[in-house]
């Protein structure tokens, strides 16, 4: 299709086939989508922006930028014991986006809403003399009552973190070719960057095992942080039990200062929680179930801030928390 | 306070109030909100975007930039018969924004949570190197299966709509200086562009007496022409019909083309409905219990299509049916 691409056709063609199968979407043809009445179930409800060149580079494969708006989301709901359903987009596309760009973001968010089971039930689409800006808000479910908070952690609870964390900092960096690093693991780590891998499967099993959960996103150090100033309590945790996958702790070991970049960048999107030692089992027993790894990495204690620990039992200085100045918290 | 703000001392100090009284906003210091299961109820979402310079204008008041970005979305709910009940606000703000533009936004975003007794309940603030971009996700509530939809028309509906037609587009005009106009006027249609009057008194009162209803957004002839297409109809309504406000009926007086640009042009943010003859005395009456005119303006016959007739009875040719090329159109 020749000359600007026509917001009605994209909706249409690209989009309206990702709403087949949720009535209450209405074919992406009306001013809104209906959610029906799900007695003794709640609502849970996130919405997550990115900007090209800040959340994701300018020249990312359309696929994969979409693919990561849609996990970024869904580990929202993941961290709250919610099951996804459906998702909307507003997107701000920059007029001189082409049509093939815009099928190839479509092919990836239609192979995300099938990969996870979900509806695209609505949203908008509009122009920029700006970057690309997409907009997301994702709905769950969970049985009514039942959502993980960040509020909930209490003293002598285990912090547990799901997966890896650094993978994606680093991988952010492998991308921008500002690590030397093995071809194999810079593929690894920019692709965990790229392609978060929400914890779906996991997260509404924690559901009557964790107090406090949340979403590891703007930095490990600095969302504990935010865990332990919502429940009202401190955190201490051990740096050489946080789990690293192969390639970062290859990274790591050839630049040390790699693990504060591990520890407080972000882009991990695993799931964080604070249990009592009773759930212990249940949790361990989740890896083998869900074939995602949850390693207990420190404890909850009276007071307020977080401790991060090293080898030798001393207080490491990170001299940043994560994100911060309007890059990626969400309310 | 000086230097760039911080994302997350704006959300405490200037949004988070503005998640009192809704539990489930977990005062915006979680992950995601909780929507609690309401019995006997369904939930309507809608989500629009809005960028400066495109949607409105770079130098408008911020407290009027943000409480359009609250009424343009809950006028689409209003044309769904919904109940206003919660917003989430994503932000991509520009780097250069200060802390008194951030102030006066968020005092226009109160005014008008308070005003449509409304919570603030997530979202996200993100940095953008290009212009301001709000999207804002809007929910409501309504009688399971009762929502109004753009597909119900029929054949021998009376097609009625609210309020007066053409002010936002020819306020568009004023606020521009493009047009020549008592200063009176310029102010009454400039600030019914800037300032869109939702009508959420009047939507859910039309459930059980309107076919189907959708918003006036993006011109009235082309939005017609979309819900004719959703419910496979046509439309014919008498351009002398529609009503406009004193202002717009002088301004057009002046300079017969602009009538085409009231038809047409976008930003009215009234509510279009289809309904049968036996409803038409529930619905005039609604202006009475309303304080909203409802002006019958023509009718819905088999085929498809909108043909608009002028006052001698002959179809106007109308150049644009509205806003496309992804500068308005709601999915």
């Amino acid at each position: 299709m020749a000359g600007p691409p026509d917001e009605f056709a994209i909706i249409a063609e690209l989009f309206a086939p990702l709403a087949a199968g949720f009535p209450g979407a209405l074919g992406l043809r009306d001013d809104a989508a209906v959610l029906a009445a799900e007695p003794g179930f709640d609502t849970v409800v996130t919405m997550d922006a990115m900007v090209a060149g800040v959340h994701f580079l300018a020249d990312d494969p359309p696929d994969l930028v979409a693919r990561k708006l849609v996990r970024v989301n869904l580990s929202d709901l993941a961290a709250k014991g919610a099951e996804p359903f459906a998702v909307l987009l507003a997107a701000a596309f920059p007029r001189g986006i082409d049509d093939s760009w815009l099928r190839r973001f479509a092919a990836g968010l239609a192979e995300d809403v099938r990969h996870f089971g979900i509806a695209l039930i609505g949203g908008d689409t509009v122009a920029t003399p700006g970057p690309l800006t997409l907009t997301l808000t994702a709905l769950g479910r969970i049985a009514a009552g039942r959502a993980l908070l960040r509020s909930a952690a209490r003293p002598g609870d285990t912090v547990w973190v799901s997966g890896t964390i650094g993978d994606g900092a680093l991988g952010l960096s492998a991308a921008r070719k500002e690590m030397a690093a093995a071809a194999a693991d810079v593929e690894f780590l920019a692709d965990r960057y790229r392609l978060p891998q929400p914890r779906v499967g996991l997260g509404p099993r924690l559901v009557g095992l964790a107090h406090a959960a949340m979403d590891v996103s703007d930095g490990l150090v600095q969302d504990l942080g935010h865990l332990c100033a919502a429940s009202g309590v401190a955190a201490v945790i051990a740096a050489e039990r946080v789990p690293l996958s192969p390639p970062a702790r290859r990274a790591i070991a050839a630049n040390h200062s790699l693990l504060a970049t591990a520890l407080t960048g972000g882009d991990d999107y695993e799931v964080l929680i604070t249990a009592p030692a009773a759930a212990a089992a249940g949790i361990a027993a989740l890896a083998g179930a869900t074939g995602v790894a949850m390693t207990p990495i420190g404890h909850i204690e009276a007071g307020a801030g977080v401790k991060v620990i090293d080898g030798a039992g001393a207080a490491m200085p990170l001299d940043r928390g994560g994100w911060r100045h309007f890059t990626g918290d969400r309310m």
